[in-house]
C-alpha cells in the first residue's frame, strides 16, 4: 500500500491514512486502497473491528490540491476509463456502509473536506479535543460529497449540518461532539487508545457474525420506507440464526451463566438478509397490513 | 387471556405483560394476546389511549428461554403451518405502527430484548428510574428484531444506538433518557401513574378521529422518500375532514372560547389516508416540482 | 402583493406576512403570494438568502378563521377549479423544499397551526423568546398539514413530536428551542437582525450556485431509501462543478490565501441534479454493491 497502512493485532484491524507530509490529503490511490483494506478487514475472520485514523498531527486535510485549479480536471477516473467519473469519497463510504466489522475512527487531528465526510459511515467517531472540523466545500465552489447529503443530517441536527454546509466554516471539536457528530473527545495523545478500547469493548461479548448482521439490518434500515422491510430481513435473520451453533452456545452459556465461545465465522456464515437468493416467511405485502 | 391482561376504565385501556412469576417472559401466546388486544382497543370507541406495562417488579425479561438451547428450535410458528416463521415481535411492532390510539409504555422494571424493542413503536416510553434496558440478542449469537433495526436510530443518535445493538450491554435508565429513548424517569412506584397523567393529558382536548389521522399520519411519514406522499395524504384528509362536524365544531368552540364535543367516531370515521381507495387532489408526480 | 410584502437589500430578501390586524392569519391570496415571492427569489441573483417573517406582533395565527364553522367549506381552491383542494399550506412548503436560496425564518411572534408548520421547510427557525408555538390541529378536529407529519419527527425528537401533535397544546419558545425546533432565542426586537446576521454569515464565504446545489442535495437526500441516490447526484454534481470556473477560482483562491470572487450565477449555472435530464457516472444498482 502506498497511502495508507493496514496492521491486524488483537483482533482489531488499524487503517493508517499515511501521506503525513501532505497532512494525509486524499488521492485517487488512496481511494482504492482504502477500498481494498476494508476488503481486506471483511474477508479475515481474525479482524473484530477496524479502526481508522491518520498518521502525523492531522487525520485527513482534504482532497490533495498540489494540482491546483487543474484538480478536479486532471483527477479522471483512470482506474474505470468511463467518461463520467464517480465520486471518489463516495466509493469508500458505500464501502464502509456494506463493511461487515464496525468501523471507529479516530479523528486526531484536523479532518477537512472529504476528509470528515469520509468518516461518517463509520459507526463511531472519537476526536482530539483539539481537532477542527471543517465541509469545506462551498468555499471551494464544490459541493457535498461522499454521500454526506445523505449521511450528515442523520448524525446532527439539521439546522446545524445546513449551517456547517451552507457556510463551509471549521468548526471546533467541542461544537461537533454538542451537535452529535463526535462520541466522545480525547486528549489528542489518547485518542487511538480510545477508539481501540471503545472497539474491544461493543465486541468481546457478541458473537462476530451477530454483530455483521446487526451493522447490516441498522444501516440498511436507516433510510428504508417502511419497518416491514426491516421485518423482512429480522424474520429471515431469525429463521437463520435463531436454530443455529452461536444461538444455542449463546442461550446455553447465558443459563449456565457462563462465558460464550462462539463458533460461527463471518467469512462464511453471514447471510445477506437484504439479498434476493434467500426465501422469505410471509411477510404481508408493504403498507397493507400488519 | 392467559399471558396478558386487558382492562378498560375511564378512557384508557391498561395492557399488562401477565407472567409476573417468569418475569413477563415473551411467548408465542403473548404475541398472539397482544395483537388481538390492540385490535380490541382500536374497535373500542371508549378508548382513547393505551398503556402498556408488566406485572410485578419486571416489565419483560425478553423471549421465555426455558426451552434452553432449543428455544427457537421449538418455537415453530404453530398458529400459521408455515415453513419459515415471521418474527413474533415484529409482527406485535407492526400492529402498533397501525394502531388509532397513542401508546403508553409504562416500563416497571427492566426491559430486555424483545421486552424493550415491543415498545419501539409506542409513542412515549416512561420508565422506573431504576429500570434497566438491554438489546441483549448479540451476545446470545441472536440479531436485532421487532424491527428495532428500523425503529431505534430514529429514537436515539446513530452511534448510541450501534453502541447499545453491538456490544448488547445493560444500559441504565439514566443513559437511555439522556440518548433519548425513554421520554421521562420516575420512582417505579409512580411509573404506571405518570403514564395514565401522559394518556390523560394528550387526548383530553383533542378529536378522537384527529388523533388517529396524526398517529397514521406521523408514523406513516417517518420513513417515507418525499414529502409529497405526506402532501397527498394531509390533501386527502383536509378535504374529508375540513368540512365534517369534528372541525365545524372544533372552530366554533374555539370562537365561543368554550371547551369542544367532538362527534365523530374513530371505530366508523377514520379513513386510511395511505390507502388506494380515497380519491387524491392533483397532486404533481412525486420528485418533478412543488 | 396583497397579503405579504416582499423587499431585496443588501444580497437578503424579506418576505413579510403582512395582515397584522389580523395575526397574519393565512389565506388563500397569501398562499399563492409565498409562491410567487419564492419564485422570484430563486430568479433574482441578487439574492442570496430569504429572510421569512411577520408584521406587528405576531407571527402568523394560523388559518384565517374568520368564516368561522364554514372557513373549510368555503375554502375550495378557486384558483385550479379541482373538486378535491390540495391543502395550500403544502403548496407553500413544497416549493420552499424546492428553493435555491437559504430560507431564515424570523419568528418574531406567536406562530399557530399554519403559521408554524409553514417554517418546517425553512433552514433556520429563529424565534423571539417569548413566542409560543402550536400545532393545534388536533384541537379543531383538524389535522396536521403543510407536510409536518413529515418535517416535524425530522427536526424534534418523535416522542416530542407526537406530544406536540396529538395534544395540540401551546408550548414556549424554551422547550421548543430545547426540543431542537428552534435555532436559537433572542429578544423580540432583534430576532429579524440576528435573521439577518445569519443569513449572512452562512452565505459571505460560499459559491452561491454550491449553496443551491447544496441545499438541493440535503433535502431531497432527507427522506431517500440508500446512499446511493445521494452518490449518484453528488457524482452528477461533481463531473459538473469540478471542472467549472466557481471550482477553479474558489482553489485558486484558497491557495493564493485570498478572498474567492465566484463567476457562477444561481438562475443559468444551477443543474437539477436529481432529474432525468442529466447523463449519470456508472453508478451500480441499488442495494447491490458499494
Amino acid at each position: 500500500m502506498e497511502h495508507i497502512r493496514l496492521a491486524i493485532a488483537d483482533g482489531i484491524a488499524t487503517i493508517t491514512l499515511n501521506r503525513p507530509d501532505q497532512l494525509n490529503a486524499f488521492t485517487t490511490t488512496m481511494e482504492y486502497e482504502l477500498i481494498d483494506a476494508y476488503d481486506r478487514c471483511d474477508a479475515d475472520d481474525d479482524v473484530r473491528a477496524v479502526v481508522l485514523t491518520g498518521a502525523g498531527r492531522a487525520f485527513c486535510a482534504g482532497a490533495d490540491l498540489s494540482a491546483g485549479a487543474d484538480t478536479f480536471a486532471e483527477w479522471q477516473d483512470e482506474h474505470s476509463g468511463d467518461d463520467l467519473r464517480r465520486d471518489g469519497g463516495g466509493r469508500v463510504v458505500l464501502r464502509m456502509f456494506e463493511s461487515r466489522k464496525p468501523i471507529v475512527a479516530a479523528i486526531n487531528g484536523p479532518a477537512v473536506g472529504v476528509g470528515i465526510t469520509m468518516t461518517l459511515a463509520a459507526d463511531f467517531r472519537l476526536a482530539a479535543d483539539d481537532a477542527r472540523i471543517g465541509f469545506v466545500f462551498n468555499r471551494r465552489g464544490l459541493i457535498p460529497e461522499s454521500c454526506s447529503s445523505w449521511f450528515l443530517p442523520k448524525l446532527v441536527p439539521l439546522q446545524r449540518a445546513l449551517d456547517w454546509i451552507y457556510s463551509g466554516r471549521l468548526v471546533d471539536a467541542a461544537e461537533a461532539h454538542d451537535a452529535g457528530l463526535l462520541y466522545s473527545l480525547h486528549p489528542r495523545e489518547s485518542v487511538l487508545d480510545e477508539a481501540y478500547a471503545l472497539a474491544r469493548r461493543i465486541t468481546e461479548h457478541s458473537a462476530p457474525v451477530s454483530v455483521a448482521l446487526s451493522r447490516q439490518l441498522v444501516w440498511r434500515s436507516l433510510g428504508s420506507d417502511h419497518p416491514m422491510l426491516a421485518h423482512r430481513a429480522e424474520s429471515r435473520g431469525i429463521n437463520l440464526r435463531g436454530v443455529g451453533p452461536d444461538a444455542r452456545e449463546g442461550i446455553a452459556a447465558f443459563l449456565e451463566k457462563r462465558a460464550a465461545v462462539f463458533p460461527d465465522r463471518v467469512s462464511t456464515d453471514t447471510p445477506d438478509l437484504f439479498g434476493d437468493d434467500l426465501p422469505s416467511p410471509p411477510v404481508p405485502p408493504l403498507n397493507r397490513q400488519h
